[in-house]
């Protein structure tokens, strides 16, 4: 490792800050997954239809390349029972998802056989599905493909975009996300900003917005000092609730995908946290069940710490105020 | 437009459901850059180091392609000044950033002349750097390039993968954001989900959560009542406390990237609701003004709403214990 300290006053030594993991990405595919889960995305359902035929897939790996010509690219698995619609197919659809559509990223992703006899779309411009709630759409002409490894790279020319309203269904650290604008982003919170430091004493509802931010920030702190990720976190929880389910099943329960949850099935089986029985139902080990209890336990305790200092008086009119504003606000049920 | 009410019960006519905008991207670019810019993303500086030459740049175009091998993708512009370095480098490393590193972001996005000079970095394992501070590297190859428009592809080998501890920082509607669970996720929020519908009765904690999300949603239709994107609503409310602001300040100001803050001025100065001076000097229009003041008089008879059927002493309650646990849990002043 060399040093260049006096012309780069910050380069600094590779030691610095270890890495919670590292390693060959061809040789550990579950690392690798693990890094790219970091980078956060939206959730796309890429749709074709050639002669009466109509395929969907569900994908995180969108991404623009051009403004001029206007081009976009996404990547199938060569293995995909889709693959060979897209690749033979003159056009595709981006549906971009908004945050009301996790259930339809979840229908999408599943194995149901016709995916669109369920759902409400009509056919775009240039013949492909278009979905029903999208946040965009974007109309393309397949316009090139590329060999990427174990994935096809489709490139396609934009020739119809349209946006609705709404907001977009995020896609981070293993979960269905939604976004909040970042906490250091000065605005006020009718432009989408969170409170400044200072400004918000004094008024209700932006102390909330700001007390969220701050209480689930310390809190994530407390889950990362036990060791475990978010997804991890969720899987055992699960089965510590629901005992003896199965993976497929864990997976629907914890709105994890079936890879991330398989990695975190595996995760806990290596840390001696969990077994499977013969017919792969899932138990937690009794070192799982403390790491379980232990999460549990941090969270109340911190509920306690947080609280302590306030008297039981304003403890009851905080939750009254919450409840009625909780209320007013909620959808009717479905 | 055909339909095929019998076959597809849910096939629905395309009027169903108006866009907010529709065209064609080839003669309407920005047009296509607001589509785009619906599709949240993660924040990647891509680095590179050929014989003491060093660049980076900022991008939301990074996706993963390929597990085996293991491969990833990003596009960088032509005609940008580190074009010809990434074309010619073998190497490049992916530097996936943290909800911590607004301020590299924008550091690395800005025209500082060597951005690695006021930065911490370190050589990775392959010659590229390595950003400090980031939740993952992808330390890469140069697999290959595909010409895609005025930009170029770049495929690349992960030959090392690493992580760190820590939230991704997002970009999404055109701000920086952080990513909060999804309301719908149902387990607990000491696993990183927000409580179900019923279950947060009585917990001061888990209600400040639902509040939150809850409230929020409920105004941000207000918003889009108003006809103002959030980069627009952002725009005006930053150019209404600063009038003569130029384009750069508001940029910096408002915490949207340049090219977003551009496309906002230009659709303000469209609206009628924005003249800039001959030196770019940047000012409401009455027309202008009186949108702004008509967004910041919805949010306040939003917050009046909300709160009518608090009692004067819930409210100084709830008050105390809001501002309590926010002192609790800010971080020092930097």
């Amino acid at each position: 490792m060399q040093t260049n300290a006096t012309r780069d006053s910050l380069f600094i030594e590779n030691t610095a800050r270890q890495p919670t993991e590292v390693g060959d990405p061809a040789t550990d595919s579950r690392l690798f997954r693990r890094c790219l889960g970091l980078y956060g995305t939206g959730i796309a359902i890429i749709t074709t239809e050639t002669q009466d035929q109509r395929a969907a897939v569900t994908v995180n790996s969108f991404a623009s390349v051009s403004l001029d010509p206007p081009l976009v690219l996404w990547s199938i698995s060569r293995a995909s029972r889709s693959y060979p619609l897209f690749k033979n197919g003159s056009h595709f659809a981006v549906n971009i998802l908004a945050s009301t559509q996790m259930d339809v990223s979840r229908h999408f992703s599943s194995k149901v056989d016709d995916k669109f006899a369920d759902s409400a779309w009509w056919r775009g411009e240039f013949g492909s599905p278009l979905l029903d709630g999208c946040l965009a759409h974007f109309e393309c002409e397949t316009y090139s493909q590329v060999e990427g490894g174990d994935h096809t790279i489709l490139i396609g020319l934009v020739r119809r975009a349209s946006r609705f309203e709404g907001e977009p269904l995020l896609f981070a650290q293993g979960q269905y996300s939604v976004a909040y604008s970042h906490p250091e982003v000065p605005p006020s919170p009718e432009v989408g900003g969170v409170m400044p430091r200072t400004s918000s004493a004094g008024a209700i509802i932006p102390q909330i917005f700001e007390a969220h931010h701050l209480l689930s920030s310390t809190f994530d702190e407390h889950r990362h000092a036990e060791g475990l990720d978010i997804s991890v976190a969720r899987v055992i929880a699960c089965i510590y609730d629901m005992p003896g389910l199965k993976a497929d099943q864990v997976a629907r329960a914890t709105y994890l995908g079936q890879r991330d949850t398989e990695d975190a099935l595996a995760t806990l089986v290596e840390r001696g946290m969990l077994v499977s029985s013969a017919d792969g139902q899932l138990i937690l080990t009794e070192a799982g069940r403390l790491r379980r209890e232990a999460i549990r336990k941090r969270w109340e305790d911190f509920q306690k710490d947080q609280l302590a200092s306030i008297s039981e008086g304003d403890r009851r009119a905080t939750l009254r105020t919450l409840s009625k504003l909780i209320e007013q606000n909620r959808m009717p049920e479905r």
